[in-house]
């Protein structure tokens, strides 16, 4: 059995005790909380929630941490900080700074003789995956990555900063033009406006004034203004029986050509109920990956590109040759 | 520059040299022949043709070996025997013999301190992966494999031997409402003759008798008893002019759970204008990190399920993380 302990107990963390369930291999042994433990019930009966005092300890008996956090500010410290002292997951999911991020971990990682997987979860992640197979077998060719239809989390919380507004769920879909074309392989160029539409259901304050908060939202830079987006009014009720859930996906579409005239495209896709427990689905195969590579003494940071299948998997090589080749 | 051998040069032994021209990295240097040298001529200027002789010597200068023989007879006797000289590559892929398989090129291959990677390709190779990493992550759930729309080789050369056929190409084609149902995450249990139908263009030869001729066609055990079968006889020139070319493809689809409720459905899918030239990249992927593992002392056999996917690519861990993760 792996020991896993869970630091965070937001949506992710909720998905990575979720997905232990499913794996007979694994054992949740603690969630850590930087709040006040005794105020946090969990999902699982009989397991301790604990302080992130005990975990700066470094004393925890753990196989793997999987820390859920928030990729602006919680994993570039988390992540490095408990890397010295404890295997572990994180799904740092911010593109630009993978590369400091990760240098960060290896260095903790290393001094420590501990294994620390970043950036783990479906993007980064799944779709990572399938862009780096297909660049590998199709060198010449190029890929492209639609997401939705489904919830952005980071989009949703932008408009709730707007004055005014109380709650919002903002879908993120790709363009069906713009998806035939690529799974064609046109290989078309594609402006940011012409890949995604984004449509925002938003409850509003009694009285607030609605022109107002669709402009705010059409014009918002970075996250809306580069996008047609449509906004629409609901109430309170209608976005809990009909916006309650997280789901998501999309998908990643390579085109590429092995000799003239000869096009080849792969496409890898997911339709997810719930983002946040197929994240902590990922991390969690990750987790047995990383408790694996370092008892062979594979030390300090990596990511999904330097795990071998197999490391991920319960099943030993004979099963997987013999069901899954 | 990593040194390349290609052992067979049919279909497959080409879509390899093509895809050498595809990779900076990768240089070949010979290709070997069982038949007379003389009397083949390849598509790369310069490069010698030679005989198996050579190759059987030992002492060819190669990083890799990759053979592109038939897995029925072939692949059997030349991978052991190869792995105990080179470092070598197949696509064997008659799924129940792979154990077997696997031992005899592990036992050669580490003798030797080589590294043989068997069974790359797409199927399996690239649907193998897929059900790997969906098996990781969605432990909880099942796949589903459809191939084509394509042309299967197989099924081909079997209607080809009938008494009465001068020439046959065989499509194999999922159904769609069988695909529809998996893609919905329903689960089903599909029969044989549900998943896929088989369309058969054939050429007769004049005053064959054309009902028999279909009737061995969908009665032939293991080929096409089990499917429903459609056979249009055509002319050779309507042959040449519409089926000559090798398209193929097919999706693995995943559906799993991680909680009441919440389902989530992973789909893989390929479409290739050639099966060979696409195959053919798959093994030199597979060719590059055969060479890389072999350097760090990974000797014995292996499948895509062992390569951590960053061996397979030219770029290195930094440009990776940058740029695909």
């Amino acid at each position: 059995m792996y020991k896993i302990g869970i630091l965070g107990y937001g949506n992710l963390g909720r998905g990575v005790e979720a997905a232990v369930k499913k794996n007979d291999d694994m054992e949740l042994v603690a969630v850590y909380t930087r709040r006040d433990p005794s105020a946090l019930k969990i999902n699982t009966p009989g397991v301790p929630v604990k302080s992130t005092a005990d975990l700066d300890t470094g004393k925890e008996d753990l196989d793997v941490l999987v820390i859920c956090g928030g990729s602006a500010t919680d994993l570039p410290v988390m992540t490095p900080k408990y890397a010295a002292m404890y295997n572990v997951i994180d799904s740092f999911d911010t593109h630009a700074k993978v590369p400091e991020h990760f240098k960060n971990v290896d260095e903790a990682a290393k001094s420590a003789g501990k294994t620390g997987i970043i950036s783990c979860g479906w993007d980064p992640g799944m779709f990572s995956l399938s862009r780096v197979y297909a660049t590998a077998v199709l060198p010449d060719g190029r890929d492209y990555t639609f997401w939705g239809k489904g919830v952005s989390q980071g989009h949703s919380d932008a408009v709730r900063r707007i004055d005014g507004v109380i709650d919002c769920r903002q879908y993120t879909i790709p363009v069906p033009e713009a998806l035939d074309r690529v799974r064609n392989g046109e290989n078309p160029a594609l402006s940011t406006r012409e890949k995604h539409t984004r449509e925002c259901f938003v409850v509003a304050e009694e009285g607030a004034d609605l022109a107002r908060i669709e402009n705010e939202i059409k014009t918002m830079p970075n996250y809306f203004a580069d996008y047609d987006t449509t906004v629409h009014f609901i109430s309170a009720d209608e976005m809990k029986a009909n916006h309650s859930g997280l789901p998501h996906g999309g998908s990643v579409i390579y085109s590429g050509t092995t000799s003239e005239g000869k096009g080849h495209v792969i496409e890898y896709s997911l339709k997810l109920d719930s983002n946040p427990e197929f994240t902590g689905s990922v991390l969690l195969a990750c987790a047995r990956a990383a408790a694996r590579m370092n008892a062979e003494g594979a030390c300090g940071a990596k990511t999904v590109f330097d795990i071998a299948p197999a490391y991920l998997c319960s099943q030993d090589g004979d099963y997987l040759r013999a069901h899954l080749l």
